[in-house]
């Protein structure tokens, strides 16, 4: 291997053979292939792209960095769901225990927060002594037993991704059609699942926003996936405002909780019960996806869908006192809610900046050793389409303290934008692939 | 400074700022910005390009990376040549004494051989004894005293370049233009002179081989160049063929001692008076490039540009015997000449190849480790258009030993193409800016 020969080629738009990118990324994980190689690789891949057939040697490399969980031993289907990341995103909480209540197999593994958008794992953790780091033995049993965990990859899994995402980080290659494939598809095969919901978003709150890379994005997730032997469903959804109101760690947690017992924002409702539908129909549960969503309608009123995401809690050592009762948690130092300084229809919220603005109250990291304040966060009163009045609240920010408070405000105010004619909210799903 | 911010914009094809630049490569040179948001950022640059603006930004940080030569106390007008490299490309050791004859002032710093292409420096310590590597005061007293010293950039100057042209070279980065100009004008301005001929090299010998990019290439340095205060001359010139007959460092000394004694290839004559000549208008000694090239012709028939060439070996320590007698020098182990195994006229010539040929060799170093051999090298019989005969001598391959000899033998004839028609061999000068 002549790395900067292999760089030159990518370079100049020209496919890589399966065993050059064997050869390039496992130089990589044992040391011989040095960062800065890397990352002039993976700019050059952020402009010229990578096939189908260069993306399944990517992702076959990356799974097999790692240790590889084995479900083989549960005969039943195994299914998961992966957002592509957003603003507000907690369906993960509420849908994997949905799901299961209708009796899918759950195995699920997710990320942390990054940049301007939230982790599910730093919300489940939210939750006192919830445990999401479970061994991979606890983790297997837990699936065997109750067909459902909900846990992040422990250090033996994909090391290939760890590293690579931790470079692509820091070196502006994240937004790469095929780099964001590679990693998604090489943790998810990992779990040992069998079908797998992608919820690719789009819009200015999204990691990919433009819609045509979205697009492209679903198909190479679905391409790559098949390939694998997984059966794959792709969704485009909106991320032009955060999902539901919460934005913060435990304010999304109590959030799930209101949907889990039939309450909750209706586009965060919508949002889940679809996508946990389409689990429900490649867990071949039901023939339709109506069928599905009236039984995950049922699962939520008669209490079924919250009683397992309870046992969730209780069975990885969460505090079940404390989701039972979300108003006795931890309020954040300073609550107060934003006011509109003028009336007409909200017509846009720049969802990034709403992300960052989150995350600089302290909802995410920016630095390694940043701490997470769970408490923190912000609450939409008003999303695209709703008539504000003058001094109207538009939002609720829960501050550590003032100062952080007044920042948040002013920032606050600049993300959203005004229109005097009436404005029609986006579509909540654009495509189904 | 958030660098991956820094990159990202880079990415997207906007225009970064004079301070960020300046602050992204300071950040390099002294080590709070790693090799790997370097090496992403010039792949980056590969694929956007850089405004002149830019250009000059980088130009500026990078010479001001290190020391500078101060000449300025030499009144008369210093000018030095430039090319971007190429194979069998000796000009610069006729070159500089012969403008030096006429009256020119040359302090001229030169590089080693790289990749396929050969270095002045190799070639200079190829006479015995020959000091490139001058002390800057050795070098500044030269100047002042003969108006001519060749030389090589000491560890103090231009360590920007230094130490980013080492990733360029890693990371496949080097085939860009704002990045090759940044590079060669960074040194050469801070050789301190006033004008600068530059060879821009074409064809498939040339380390930018496009005729388009090079002509994007010659109109750049201009521009950077003139903004500094420099009178610029910027030629394209061809490089589909090696220049001369000569490749090799003994060699190349050998053929340029031919030249300055009034003999030589007929295309090695003309480009180095004509180069040359630019730099005796540049400097105002004649007004017309003709009237330079009557007294460069004179300089050489009159034994001036030899005997300059002979007061420069022996300022800098080299064997004056060994250059006045170049047939005693050690000779290559196993000299032979290819033989024709067809008959036709030289269509093309790879240059590429017979650079890499001769760098197998033993011309140049494929790793810090490797020694040069200056003794090895290639001496070409036949050029484009020549008609050869079968059987006839094509290329004389002066190598260590009998399976060196072997190997090049086989890579000689794969890089001739033949024609039975005619073939006019390229033009010389493309193109004058």
């Amino acid at each position: 291997m002549i790395a900067p020969d292999f760089i030159e080629r990518k370079k100049r738009g020209w496919e890589h053979s399966v065993a050059e990118i064997r050869e390039f990324i496992e130089g990589y994980v044992n040391g011989t292939i040095p960062d800065y190689q890397v990352a002039a690789w993976l700019m050059a891949v952020n402009f010229q792209g990578m096939t189908d057939r260069e993306t399944i040697a990517l992702v076959e490399v990356m799974l097999h960095s790692g240790e590889i969980i084995d479900l083989s031993s549960i005969k039943t289907f195994k299914v998961d769901k992966h957002s592509t990341g957003g603003v507000g995103d907690k369906v993960s909480l509420i849908l994997a225990p949905l799901a299961n209540a209708v009796g899918c197999v759950v195995p699920m593994l997710s990320g942390r927060s990054l940049g301007h958008t939230g982790g599910t794992l730093d919300k489940l953790e939210s939750i006192p002594g919830f445990r999401v780091m479970l061994p991979q033995q606890e983790f297997m049993h837990l699936v065997k037993k109750y067909g459902l965990a909900m846990g992040g990859a422990t250090q033996e899994m994909v090391p290939a991704d760890r590293k690579m995402y931790a470079l692509r980080d820091v070196t502006a290659t994240v937004r790469s059609i095929p780099l964001i494939c590679g990693s998604i598809l090489s943790k998810k095969i990992a779990e040992g699942i069998n079908g797998l919901v992608l919820d690719v978003k789009t819009g200015n709150g999204a990691v990919l926003p433009e819609y045509a890379q979205c697009s492209l994005l679903a198909k190479k997730l679905i391409n790559v996936g098949q390939h694998f032997g997984l059966k794959v469903k792709a969704l485009l959804t909106d991320m032009n405002q955060p999902l539901g109101r919460a934005v913060g760690n435990w304010l999304e947690v109590w959030e799930s909780i209101e949907v889990l017992k039939g309450g909750g924002p209706a586009d965060l409702v919508e949002l889940t019960l679809h996508l946990t539908a389409w689990m429900v129909v490649l867990s071949g549960i039901t023939k339709s996806l109506d069928q599905a969503k009236a039984k995950l309608k049922k699962a939520i009123t008669s209490g079924l869908a919250w009683e397992k995401f309870i046992m969730m809690v209780a069975n990885q050592g969460g505090n079940v006192k404390s989701v039972e009762n979300p108003q006795t948690y931890p309020r954040a130092g300073h609550i107060a809610p934003v006011l509109a300084e003028q009336s007409g229809y909200v017509k846009g919220i720049d969802t990034y900046a709403i992300g960052m603005i989150a995350l600089e109250l302290g909802t995410g990291r920016r630095s390694l050793e940043d701490r997470i304040r769970p408490e923190v966060g912000l609450r939409l009163l008003k999303k695209i389409g709703d008539l504000v009045e003058l001094n109207e609240p538009l939002l609720e920010v829960h501050a550590p303290d003032k100062t952080a408070w007044q920042i948040a405000e002013r920032r606050v105010r600049q993300a959203f934008s005004f229109s005097e004619d009436k404005v029609i909210p986006p579509p909540l799903i654009y495509e189904t692939f």
